[in-house]
């Protein structure tokens, strides 16, 4: 999609939007198919056009646009995981806070090693010509991660907002944990690596993660270190462009509302927040995603009603346009013909390297789910919470399951570690990148398109359809360690009068967690709403219903 | 902004992120100032930006983002067209017709005529370095076109809407005929041209425009060739693009109606429209403001309130975005070192060529807006219709005045005929990037910025804030030749029931207009409607009171 005259050309960008449009309308054909979503559709029209051009221009090439890392990075994902966060249902994303950074962090790093050094000692017997240490690491940072976006796909937030919110969000703090990791590999001397300076080297790429987010910050150890990681983003972000925003629209357009003014403000300010982070090396993944969540919770009350249905809906749109477009694209590029001459010659290697990446990723995830979720249930305080044997295991699995997706992330990633040197002429770099493609695919298309039935078939129906219900399956993780509403959202009943007040010391040793959201909502109610708007703080316009309007 | 790792950071994306945020907030703490408006007030912070730029980098360079033709033809330009076309007046717009396809294809032709021969004369006499009889047939084409970016943003449709109607869809048709004309330029050989071969090229490229849109059409005159040009693309685009969205949204959404894919798709059917009108030569311009009025007629009623308003608000602030993005750049990119350095040998010439570009511009305009106004006023039917002198001569003046602007079409033009040969070493064309700069910042600002108090001095209070009055100024041109509200729209009331049924052959002779409206009329709803949906023919969702939401 660069404006190279030679990749992109009148043609190529008219035949992508005819088939964005196709996909749009053969989704919604197919959308009472359980076995179809939107992605993989979009695949598999990838997969088809992709055929017809490898057809017509007889074997010389199948994409009409060439994946592109900056393309992916800088225009695509932004509006995706923007959106996530305004359209995240807060409550239920900030009780399960806890066990998300566990998951996301924590996990994330259990199953980069796992993967690292799977591949490392497996990939000896196969003959796929040279890796060095750092592409074995940065084979483990690039399948280490669950994607948000397939996730955004495959499971609901109203059907299942517990697995939603800890598998996204999850998704959210694991993508942006691989990146860093990734990034770290890539600028690390790894020419002469021991076991001892691969220990190192995840103390320092977390310390780094530390150091770029709160420098004068007291070093410890790893979980704490992603904790202020994102403590420390979610503050930058608060600061630099959420609340920026906020303050902006408030004292500037009270009483007189251009639309499409405030729009383009929310809109740019969104994106201002995303390339802020690049440009200091933050978490730009964690920082449009909060960013999102400040702009839901104070922005978006300060604008007139018809911005906010226009906001609601375009943010939807350009989240939903750039899904299709990104798996449309992967599909596309699936073909290519270039990287798949090399692979052909052998292909029992290429497919040993598929299975037992897909393998790793397997054992990966089961070696962080299952561990971190049992931890999870010992610190649980009364006997009543805990859950039988069977009940554990089958939501682990749940939890286990939905995570396998592998998406864009890994592809982009595997781009821009296997062609920098030589592009995909190198046999190594060749057989990687298929097999990375050939991983996203399967686990995609395979492990997608089981996850609706396997929920179905192991959660009771009734979970399904409830929305936030207080059934079993709910209400596991959201009592397991934590129940930390830090900000309210307006969807459900979560009212200062519910809380009783701690009167004692003893009462807030015994109940932290409602005591942090108690003070939360009182500092919320008393200076942050008065300064920059909110529910409840802006002029209500009389006889307008928009909660019809929104679903 | 090209993926150009050279050109584009994230850095300097950021910046131009923040420059864009803060030209809203400037623009909107300036709006009550009756000098400004956005257009001139991102211009202003593009050129303090390159100063700033210019400064902290000693000289080198003074833009962050190069003037990229494609980015402003593929992805800048459609959506501005695209919401004009959306949002337009239907009922002024189809009765100023005929006036607009006169002061659009034959007013535009006339200026290139004067413009061409005007620097074919006078630039011999200055020393500017070699320029082929090409390049003054170029000069003629870029300095032709009125913009329709700025008329945008100087007339107000609700503040004069005749005005506003005439200029802005000459500015539409012409900018189409400019650049249609600078391609046929292009495309000749014009290396041994006589005032012969000259006439006959002009035939040329009218018949080339005629036999792109409808092969089989007999040969005829220019006007009619340009009436069938615009009748063709009409049609075009109706059968491509506008009615099948309608048709598509209609017949897969009804009853339930997911907002996004709604939304997602007349977006992606609009850009389809402005694509495949590129890729088949035809003008997509054109097209995508007659998608915009089809969609405008037909899909929006088809889709759910919630999407109207999205569609709505959406549309205006991409449209607003890019605009400003547009000023911003060129602002920025007029300060560009390189090209400045040739002229500043010679400041006195580059000096000339601008006087003298902006001379023949005033000129062509004179020329073409006074013979034909005058010639449409004899083709008036009764006496009392006719103005006395002084009332026709205000109304031209401010015609005149208000379509002078040069911008970012020419601009865009400039660097395509100018830079292919060498860049801007050369010192002709040097001169003529920046004399070409200089006009479009003269006319814009200068010219811009005097249009509302102009039109405040020559036109009486009363019709800046009638609306769609009938005052003199609005019912002057809307009689003028013809009266024809080929589709009628939902603002004001044109009832079938306000139309007398033409019972014999004299009365449909005596009034064409009304029965040609009335015919249409009758067609759209026995026919269109029922196929394609609109107004009244979706059924309507109770208690959502839409109206006071739109404004």
């Amino acid at each position: 999609m660069a404006l190279d005259p030679d990749q992109t050309s009148v043609d190529s960008i008219t035949l992508f939007v005819a088939l964005l449009c196709s996909c749009i309308v053969i989704g919604h054909l197919l959308e009472k198919n359980r076995w179809f979503n939107e992605s993989t559709t979009a695949l598999a029209i990838g997969l088809c056009s992709g055929i017809i051009i490898l057809l017509t221009t007889e074997g010389k090439r199948s994409h009409i646009l060439v994946f592109n890392e900056e393309l992916f990075f800088i225009y695509l994902l932004p509006p995706i995981i923007f959106n996530a966060g305004f359209q995240v249902k807060k409550k239920q994303f900030f009780r399960n806070f806890a066990m998300i950074i566990l998951f996301g962090a924590v996990g994330t790093l259990i199953s980069f090693v796992i993967v690292s050094i799977g591949t490392m000692q497996l990939f000896k017997k196969l003959d796929i010509g040279f890796l060095d240490i750092g592409d074995y690491l940065a084979i483990g940072a690039i399948f280490s991660a669950t994607d948000s976006v397939c996730t955004l796909q495959v499971l609901n937030q109203d059907e299942t907002p517990l697995l939603y919110s800890i598998v996204f969000g999850e998704g959210v703090v694991n993508d942006a944990t691989s990146i860093v990791l990734f990034n770290a590999i890539q600028k690390f001397d790894l020419s002469h690596i021991t076991l001892r300076i691969f220990i190192e080297f995840i103390g320092t790429s977390y310390t780094s993660l530390l150091q770029a987010h709160c420098l004068d910050f007291p070093m410890c150890i790893c979980i704490s270190c992603m904790v202020a990681k994102f403590v420390s983003s979610l503050f930058d972000l608060i600061f630099f462009v959420g609340l920026i925003s906020a303050y902006i629209i408030k004292k500037l357009y009270i009483g007189r509302h251009p639309t499409d003014r405030e729009v383009a403000l929310m809109i740019l300010m969104a994106y201002l927040s995303y390339m802020m982070a690049e440009l200091f090396n933050l978490s730009s993944i964690l920082t449009v995603f909060f960013c999102g969540i400040v702009m839901s919770h104070y922005t978006w009350h300060n604008v007139t009603e018809s911005s906010r249905i226009t906001t609601k809906h375009a943010f939807a749109t350009l989240s939903f346009i750039s899904e299709i477009f990104i798996f449309l694209y992967v599909g596309m590029d699936a073909l290519d013909i270039e990287k798949w001459k090399v692979v052909s010659k052998s292909p029992g290697t290429s497919a040993g390297v598929s299975s037992i990446l897909l393998g790793l990723v397997l054992v990966g995830r089961a070696a962080s789910v299952f561990p971190l979720s049992f931890i999870s249930n010992l610190f649980k305080r009364s006997e009543s919470d805990k859950f039988t044997l069977k009940q554990q295991f089958v939501k682990q699995v749940t939890i286990w399951w939905a995570g396998l997706m592998r998406g864009s992330v890994s592809v982009a990633l595997a781009y821009n570690q296997f062609t920098r040197s030589g592009h995909t002429q190198l046999r190594g770099n060749s057989i990687m990148i298929t097999s990375t493609i050939t991983v996203v695919l399967f686990s995609t298309v395979v492990f997608g398109l089981m996850t609706k039935p396997l929920i179905r078939l192991l959660l009771p129906s009734k979970h399904l359809c409830g929305g936030v219900s207080s059934g079993s399956f709910d209400s596991f993780p959201s009592k397991l360690m934590t129940d930390l509403p830090l900000i309210a959202n307006g969807d459900a009943e979560v009212g200062g009068n519910n809380i009783p007040r701690p009167t004692s010391l003893r009462m807030l040793l015994a109940t932290p967690t409602r005591t942090v959201h108690y003070y939360w909502r009182k500092f919320d109610d008393s200076v942050m709403r008065p300064m920059f708007g909110g529910r409840g703080f802006m002029p209500h316009v009389p006889g307008s219903p928009t909660e019809p309007l929104l679903h």
